[in-house]
């Protein structure tokens, strides 16, 4: 199977980068653009199939390796292919 | 409106970073993890509609700025909120 995993910076969290962005975006011309976040996007292949033990597994290695909990927030997607 | 934009290695580029994190999660034990690869996911809030036009905008913000299209590709997802 696959998973997709989407790690965002707390609404409440200031994200530096995503602020640099938005400044050079609007350096650049694009005045449209108000706010820009950024966070991480994780593709996994895993064998096994999504059971409700497996995604509890993927949420594990989230909360243990992959997202900072304090700061980030994480959403799961699975895919059996 | 806002713009979800997920950045990933393109699928014939090495991606350390994924590695390295497939080998920390084997040491923490989850063995069911063959391959993960580390991408980026942007949010971005924008004045105006979903329109080609602003579509087509958002595609040229990825291309000059956010992502490296020699070694990533993107996808954009538009939701008028």
């Amino acid at each position: 199977m696959t998973a997709r995993i989407y790690i965002t910076p707390k609404p409440d969290i200031l994200d530096p980068q995503g602020k640099a962005v938005a400044s050079a975006l609007h350096d650049l011309g694009y005045q449209e653009v108000s706010e820009v976040r950024i966070g991480r996007f994780v593709t996994m292949e895993l064998k096994g199939s999504g059971s409700p033990e497996n995604r509890q597994r993927i949420e594990e290695m989230c909360r243990r390796l992959l997202a900072n909990i304090n700061v980030e927030t994480f959403k799961i997607e699975i895919s059996e292919t």
